[in-house]
């Protein structure tokens, strides 16, 4: 019963699958392979963007770091919200990748931003003249790190409030699969129809050992990218590795079955604790629970097997955060709620 | 006859075997896993350093600009040799992470530092107070760009220049596994017991898909590191497959047969291509080989399948490198020799 | 009528005469020279800090990112107020000096921070491991930007929460004359103390054409500033002029003169406009007002010569910042307090 | 006799007069007064460049490594000779400012770039694609470190390689004053009629306290160097005393007198030295010598009162950089020559 993280899951035999398959005699180094190649294609019809320029790289934090940088100058602004996993978990690679731009916090409940408070933001920063940093660019998230999602409406209305401005938008989407099932819209819809200029589109807590994708709508920064990439030493030299796992992803829509399989047990889950009293701190819409449960039962769940990250809590109760994942079953979940 | 980069080769049957292997159920992230325990401690033995601290990558760029960023300051000089990797290869890398240190290019014959130059650079740099960069750390490159090597006793020689003035050294081994088949030295004699203070182990050109470790046998500057590793993005969630293709490579010797595989196509290649004249521009010591053949010999080599890079020659020359790795075998030596 | 800010008046005669007795003759340059050196000696008697290294910058601004560079690394939280200069008018100076520390924004009634938020941001800040970004260093500002100052003690208990997780401590004193004047402490009292390792020591704000300090109270990190003051471009080739400068200011009393006279025209002022009915939105300590008045009040001051800023202010009010200096007039006053 | 440097006299009584002349009343702040506007104004005229954007800073170090910054990204290569200032003399500012850009350092006797040597680092630079840094601006600097000039067609022969590759080129000009009165050239000719596209035009060495300007002649970029300055801390509030100084200098061709005074007391000193059997190791061109004498020479001269900077020389000789000023008189060098 492993709910820590998404990340804690093996990949699925079909990534394996097709690493083997890759890993076929001599082939061009450094994203000049055929498995590099078809990821691009494949992605470029997933979001319906024929023109859209696609890198790969290992990690969430690279992916991100790197697109904020392609767009945000070192005295600009990057919008986004309080809890953003750019704003708090990625060690400040934001502002190393962008040599010191400021991050500059957006509230809002349940892990959305509020679009009032973006807005009062927008007209704050940069009203200072040259004694500020400037507006820079907007980030959102979807999946949010509270577990919800933006809808196609909601992302588009939050982006036009940057765009009238004239910045660009990001979007991190480490669990965009989830955000794509949860709200049944389609990619585009939730991407570059909306306003997005450059996805993080995540591959990793989908199911593959470390592959992420960079999506540029417009294809403008994308050479500037490359050189930051390879900058940062996110340029493998063994492209082939991680352009098969992300086909690997992408083939048969397996993107799209991963992520419903974490989305539905999540749901289950969060069924039952429900019917057991449990308080679910925002509301479930993709793989990720925030709960609240009387004091001692996280012992008592540990001691039973279970595996789950602490949170902050109301007084007399213990706070816990939940995830499943691809690799997460009906057992599973039957298994943790027998222990509450 | 792909004789282009020990990159374009496929990994071993062993690496998909451990990647295979670790692929079982649920784990700890970001490096807590049991494989990624395991390679450091395999790494521990093979250098003979137990309190080393090591920590693992996905590129040769990554590990050396981390490293280096671990010693150097901003405003210090980092001394290489004017054809080394950090200075001519990884776009900048270095002087990203260590936010603007200056490279100071020290020449030397075939790769190799020549220790009057690098005695005279680190004299004059520094001499001039506030005004000018300060003598930061020592970086040499083992085996050499040039394909050639130094011994346990030139590394030495030379780590003592800059360990005299206090300055700390660095060894980028992307092929280290060659360096060490080559000279007959032991990992500890080419590394800590000559004077270096963190060293880039590598993986990938040896036949991984991509991992190279960063050993620190000072352990004073590793959490920093961590740091820094977080904030370049390069800490994966899934450090189990980092973990396990290390172990892959590290179990049994194989570090060794695979390099020890390409040193000897590579010195095949080089007595063949010497024995029908070839001008061979530097010694071949380990797994490269840069040679200068009459004009019109690359594209009759090319019609006839093999793929190398094309070098700069002297006049009515034509210049190339080979490289070849652990799946080089005698007979695309000698298929390549046909074509000569 | 000049109320826009103490940087809008003239320097005192008294800054000319030096001037002109330092320009005898050719002298030693970059601060090695003996106005400089006077400078230094009289700071350091100023402190009671014998063992302090000080130093020479042009600017506020220069003078503060370059001290929290001193301590705080890229991957480090500063805790300010916020709303300090640090982090509201600064474009990201002290982002650029750190190579991408995060200012993490204290809270706190007038311009002052709160304990508990102090408190509640250091325990939050660096919990998550690598992930986060780590506790650096805190920076107070004392008169702060809303007119108010920080007494000994209360520098003394922010000071403490930091240095009891180890942080240091530093202090933006644009205005720290007019904190000594306004709190009646002595310079010691308000800084090394209270446990403040470094000063930002103004004196443009007090009369100067353009020169601040920075006081090392521990000088670890003085070697280090001056190569980070260099390599800012902050090392001025004629310190003469610097150093006398300052020389004119410290010599018999004067920057407490000026700085009594500045705090005591924005008392008569603030006194003037409290018996005409005037908010005033902070405390007035020191020299700055921040006011609120009926709408149109604005408009009629300015037709009748007087200048400042506008300020937000609550519906049916309009807002407006005054800043008096060493130049300010009962005149000036008397005259501003007639159109209201 | 002060022949160290040329920021080693004082600054000429019109600097102090022009200075008190501003210190008049209230102005508005960071150089939006009217003797900064005087100064913009009449460095245009001297430009003949009516659309240049003219900005000041107080030293050269920031003037060069801002406008370097304004150019070249993070990943470019800055063309340079050998010994110039922003390789030598200013501790990685242009390093620090560009976010890590790399200093390609090119050869070239007395201080000059030699033209095929940059034709032949253009083309070297970027060929590697991705890999390496790619071709980002040239920078020359007139009069060179070598106390040598460019003429302006020798100017534009090397702009013009650059800008053959689509760089732009900027002009170190920190003895602009003495390069124009050595070659007789108009300061268009040297500057943007021979492809140059931002200046460092000296005031410094040339007789102020401390003011550089930094002329944009293509307004493109300003606004970002507005914000690079302000996050640089290089923007002072009291822009009044900078204005007044740059306009101390232009007016009645002050700089052009004062120039020409060290550049005769140059030539006066190489006449007599040379008559003396003393070597001059560079042509003497403008107001800096180069000189080799017999060891013994300089603790002599230095007990007769001389001062001035040793220098590396040939086997049985010393050598000595000797620098003039506007203030150095007839009477100097004749006392100077009296010690030989």
């Amino acid at each position: 019963m492993y709910f820590t993280s998404d990340n804690a899951a093996p990949v699925p035999p079909e990534v394996m699958a097709e690493l083997a398959r890759a890993n076929d005699g001599f082939t061009r180094g450094y994203g000049a392979d055929q498995a590099t190649a078809a990821a691009q294609e494949m992605l470029r019809e997933v979001l319906d963007a024929p023109d859209a320029v696609v890198h790969l790289v290992t990690t969430g934090t690279a992916a991100n770091a790197l697109a904020l940088a392609a767009f945000c100058p070192p005295w600009g602004a990057v919008f986004c919200h309080s809890h953003a996993h750019v704003a708090e978990d990625e060690c400040g690679a934001p502002e190393f990748y962008t040599h010191g731009a400021k991050l500059v916090l957006v509230g809002g409940d349940h892990g959305r931003m509020d679009a009032l408070a973006l807005g009062t933001a927008l007209l704050r920063t940069g009203a200072g003249g040259v004694h500020g940093v400037q507006r820079g660019m907007l980030t959102l998230t979807n999946v949010t790190e509270a577990g919800t999602v933006y809808t196609a409406a909601e992302t588009a209305e939050l982006a036009g409030l940057a765009r009238a401005q004239g910045l660009p938008v990001h979007l991190d989407g480490a669990r965009f699969a989830n955000a794509v099932m949860a709200t049944g819209a389609t990619p585009a819809d939730l991407t570059w129809r909306a306003g997005v200029d450059v996805l993080s589109f995540g591959g990793t807590k989908n199911g593959l050992m470390g592959v992420e994708a960079v999506v540029f709508f417009d294809p403008a920064r994308a050479w500037e990218f490359e050189l930051r990439r390879k900058r940062g030493g996110h340029l493998l030299s063994k492209g082939r590795y991680l352009g098969a796992q992300m086909v690997a992803m992408l083939q048969d829509g397996r993107w799209r079955h991963w992520a419903a399989q974490a989305n539905a047990m999540a749901a289950l889950l969060a069924e039952g604790l429900a019917t057991r009293g449990v308080v679910l701190r925002h509301p479930v819409q993709a793989n990720i629970l925030f709960v609240e449960w009387p004091v001692g039962t996280s012992a008592r769940l540990r001691a039973g097997g279970a595996m789950f990250y602490d949170m902050p809590a109301t007084e007399g109760q213990e706070g816990a955060r939940l995830v499943t994942s691809w690799a997460t079953t009906e057992a599973d979940v039957a298994a943790f709620l027998r222990l509450i």
